[in-house]
């Protein structure tokens, strides 16, 4: 074994710390993940249990309002897999940064064996070789750094733009349904009744059905408005 | 044991279909709370990543990106403890429920006996006091239903007002502070440099910090607007 097999595996700092995010956001996409599909199925539970009031207005409100809540669990669903696209380019800046290390490595190493020589024998015949080589590694490194600028610059706006735009249609459509399901509410007349009161008759039906309507129409012509990045 | 024992364990249906949707918006909390959490670390580890790369301008907008991603993370923690305070609603309706199966019971139970009591001997002294246990049971049945319509149309539209108001007001916050985040990466020039270039100046400086104290002050000045329920 030798002490260089260890320190190889490491990875160099820079894509460690890109790494971490990537981890990371793999972790908030799951939790995404989990709070959309748990709001799918509290749209589901909230229309059956309000089918079991037996209280026509509450039935039909809670069964529109389970509706919303259902299409807003899409949304949540759909940002966690927005979240998937933009760490794969998270990605790319972190294997940029991977192969670039070994450059830097390789000219520093040549650099160091020419000091060493020198110190040794000035006049060695090695030190043409080595500074030959040494020209090579630094036009190598010298490429990859411009890479590195490149690919970080360019993927790091690309990545951020994705979430971004990720985080503007999520919460714009979900606002826009929670606006509707504030309508709906109000389509239930709360005011007290008392004891032996005949069944009030539920009069906003029709009222319902199109704020319900109105908001599917309003999610599918909903279109993005953004800053160009 | 009795066998009316396992019985009275199990709760009425009807608690039970709301109890059902306490317990799965407990865990959408948790996924939320989870997800804010992550998103507050994430900005910081941005930040820090920034920090390495030592290009001027990838480390100044990684890190007040941070800022924004990290203030999203905090609205998202808010939002899972406003549905904490929803979920607190929606069991004032469950345990009203919860209530008044009971009067449901004692009213059917007095009426089978009066039938039973009937069918045996028509002429029956007990009839008559258990008439009068019936009209008492129905009196308090009565009322109790009338709580339960009223409990239950008004808190659950207090519940969801709560709700939907937390869901517009990450929503709105959330999307204003990616819009500017959006502005952000704009400030980044991802133009290709080419090996050996010089250093590109970062000129970007002052409109970042414009752009930053731009979206504390929208979040700041930020009020809900929404339809009163």
């Amino acid at each position: 074994f030798n002490f260089g097999g260890i320190r190889s595996l490491q990875q160099p700092l820079l894509s460690k710390k890109m790494n971490r995010v990537i981890k990371s956001e793999n972790s908030a996409a799951a939790a995404h993940e989990s709070a959309g599909r748990q709001r799918i199925a509290i749209g589901e539970q909230v229309s059956d249990w309000g089918e079991t009031t037996e209280d026509e207005a509450v039935s039909d409100i809670s069964d529109k309002l389970g509706v919303l809540l259902a299409e807003m669990g899409e949304e949540e669903d759909a940002f966690a897999q927005n979240l998937d696209e933009y760490r794969t380019v998270l990605k790319h800046i972190r294997d940029t940064e991977g192969s670039v290390q070994p450059t830097r490595d390789q000219r520093a190493k040549i650099s160091d064996e020419i000091q060493r020589v020198k110190l040794k024998d000035p006049n060695s015949h090695k030190i043409g070789t080595l500074e030959q080589e040494l020209v090579r590694a630094e036009a190598q490194n010298l490429v990859a750094e411009a890479q590195l600028v490149n690919v970080t610059r360019q993927r790091f706006k690309e990545a951020y733009s994705i979430h971004l735009a990720a985080v503007i249609e999520r919460s714009e459509k979900q606002a826009l349904l929670a606006h509707h399901g504030r309508r709906l509410l109000n389509c239930i007349d709360d005011t007290s009744v008392v004891p032996g009161d005949e069944a009030r008759a539920y009069m906003h039906g029709a009222e319902a059905k199109r704020i319900i309507e109105q908001a599917e129409q309003d999610i599918r012509s909903w279109r993005i408005q953004m800053e160009p990045v």
